[in-house]
């Protein structure tokens, strides 16, 4: 890292990196080391791991269909003990600090509460608290509406917080700190090879935090995205601070770099089929309309052409609303006089992402050339700019990755 | 209680009251019980029982010493959860329930972080929504200063927060749930045949809880004193609401009705002596000067009348307090040529309280006899228009109060 002056850098830390009094020290200590080369600190932190697990277990004992504005309320609380318990950790290693629920830190968001999006940070007061050579310990995961209600961003909204703030405060750099020290190719829990990814373009991070990549939030990259805000993702079980770290930026140069930076995948999806549905104008909005009317948000969609007037259609959902997509497809079947309807949760979807696709052909080709190689079946292909996706067989996951890790090149050397 | 139309009432719970899950149902369904008689209710909630306490001990663990501010951001989450738990709970049953932080209710204070005072409340907001129908549930024991920074007005606050509302909004009566259901002649636990009050004078009141009666909270009956705002006294053990209550009120004719009310004590004191200081003016000064100097409250002060221009001083200070102020005396005593200083923490305070003493003579009298009669040497005597005190030696505590409450004929018929 280099040693500029008067560098101001925000740092967030998730559960685990709080999850105990002795982790809170570390975090303090980490803090103070960066105050001592003269940055500028801002930190947002996670309520400590298992704390809002025992706070949702509260709160669906008493009533899990009640108002998420009452939910948001009782979830808050944790980060607000967090903030508070890293401020003192610093005040007792003589390291003056403030902290900020996120009303006070004017995080300002609409009223969607439980998923709420943030609209305005208003940094002034933190700003003087940072000229007065304090650190601020900012509470991630929450915001406050126009009217003063608490509500929350959803479950990784401190990433988003942390990313948002550093916008606000025209930070240098926003650094989440998490249990890996950085991307890789692929989950290494899955491939031991993945190898870890230095450098990284904002659109390629955005591409895998969408695929399925958990290191990221997607919401928090989309910010960095728009209004270019470089990340660095490093691991708070790193001691020093000469440990692995990937750097993910929007400059243009690194995109270009590789063909394939990375393959991402995911389980959370289920797939939904109708089939001989009339193949004219408007059909897709009738079969997805209601699907987007009950708030569903549909990942891949993909229509075969037609045959005899008749046409083929399948998309995909999170498993968690299949039985609800379900029921309305049946629906739409029935008044669209399809042949047949059906669905299937017992599938993966895989992804290789990378800038470098843009300028050459056939990444596609030799993505599914290593798959019928291990003869696995692809059911449905999606392609960007820089990712191909597909949805296989849930069974084969695990092969199809490690075959695409290697035939791509990503194995360490 | 009377039916009459469109009350509105501010009901506190304590911790124990909100403690469980099955705990917060059942106060759900006495919030719920006055609301189908006509009547407008606020809530005003302590946190969880044992959730300061975990809260405290991780303060501990990481820095004791920390600033108020800090230390306050970590305490009022407890609240916050059980406002939000207490909200769900009552919309389960379909009444409908706004939380509100001491933020957001508008709860003034000034800064003094941990033992804040509320300078103001802006119950506008609250209002709004008691006209829309709705229970209205606010965090105890927490404000906000007029720079946004969260207070807690210390242990025991919550009393004080459900006043100090009542007081803002005009309501009829504020009414503490507590684990027993009224106030009594004396402790139950030391005296069994203690007697239940149903109706008490505020200024009653105020003397049995600075005495050491653990019922009321005494600055939340200092502030109802002030503004003239019935407290009724409850348990939130009783299912129905035919239950015994207190009702602590400021007419004046309840004052007359009794000699002695009841007997109050506390074993939390210490006495400190100082013998042989020059009998002049400003002697007392220079003794309690430093005392106060270290901030150290002192309770009782009695002086004897001085022979051979000596005279001898005794006071008592809270036992937490009590090393500290030796070492001040020691100082004070050597620098004044004193004969001789010492302490005491073996004491217990005894008082006997009643507004019909104002009119009625010989009470102390009486009081001195009955210990007398036990053999029970005092050591210090205090008194006020509506209370007499004693210091005792602490062994002799639990005969001096049977005794004063059966020579008061305070005992049940």
């Amino acid at each position: 890292m280099e040693a500029k002056k008067n560098r101001l850098v925000v740092q967030k830390y998730g559960g685990t990196s709080v999850g105990t009094v002795e982790r809170i020290q570390e975090v303090a200590n980490r803090v103070i080391r960066y105050r001592n080369r003269g940055d500028s600190v801002v930190v947002v932190l996670s309520a400590m791991s298992g704390e809002t697990n025992k706070l949702v277990g509260l709160i669906n004992e008493i009533n899990p269909n009640g108002s998420a504005r009452e939910k948001d309320v009782v979830l808050s609380t944790g980060e607000q003990v967090t903030i508070g318990l890293l401020s003192l950790a610093l005040e007792a290693k003589g390291c003056e600090a403030r902290s900020y629920t996120g009303t006070q830190a004017r995080v300002i968001t609409d009223n969607a509460y439980s998923k709420a999006r943030i609209s305005e940070i208003d940094g002034s007061k933190i700003k003087e608290d940072l000229n007065l050579g304090k650190v601020v310990v900012v509470a991630g995961f929450q915001g406050v509406d126009a009217e003063g209600n608490i509500t929350t961003l959803g479950r990784g909204g401190s990433d988003t917080t942390a990313v948002a703030l550093a916008v606000a405060l025209d930070a240098d750099e926003c650094q989440i700190y998490t249990d890996v020290d950085g991307v890789y190719t692929t989950d290494p829990r899955m491939v031991p090879e993945a190898t870890h990814i230095p450098k990284l373009a904002l659109e390629e991070m955005l591409e895998m935090a969408s695929q399925g990549s958990k290191v990221l939030q997607i919401r928090a990259v989309e910010f960095a995205y728009k209004y270019n805000m470089p990340i660095r993702v490093l691991s708070s079980f790193d001691d020093g601070d000469d440990g692995k770290s990937t750097l993910v930026t929007r400059e243009e140069d690194i995109m270009e770099e590789v063909l394939v930076r990375g393959v991402a995948f995911n389980r959370d999806e289920a797939q939904l089929t109708i089939t001989g549905v009339p193949d004219q104008p408007g059909v897709a909005h009738k079969i997805l309309g209601p699907i987007s009317d009950a708030n569903i948000e549909v990942d891949m969609i993909v229509q075969n052409i037609g045959t005899d007037g008749a046409t083929d259609f399948t998309f995909t959902v999170h498993r968690n609303e299949l039985e609800q997509a379900k029921n309305i497809l049946a629906e739409t079947g029935k008044s669209l006089g399809a042949k047949n309807w059906s669905s299937d949760d017992k599938i993966a979807k895989i992804s290789i992402i990378g800038g470098g696709m843009r300028s050459h052909a056939g990444v596609a080709t030799q993505m599914f050339e290593a798959l019928a190689k291990e003869n696995i079946n692809i059911q449905l292909i999606s392609t960007s700019e820089i990712k191909v996706s597909v949805v296989i067989d849930e069974k084969y996951l695990e092969l199809a990755v490690r075959s695409l890790h290697e035939a791509f090149d990503l194995h360490e050397a």
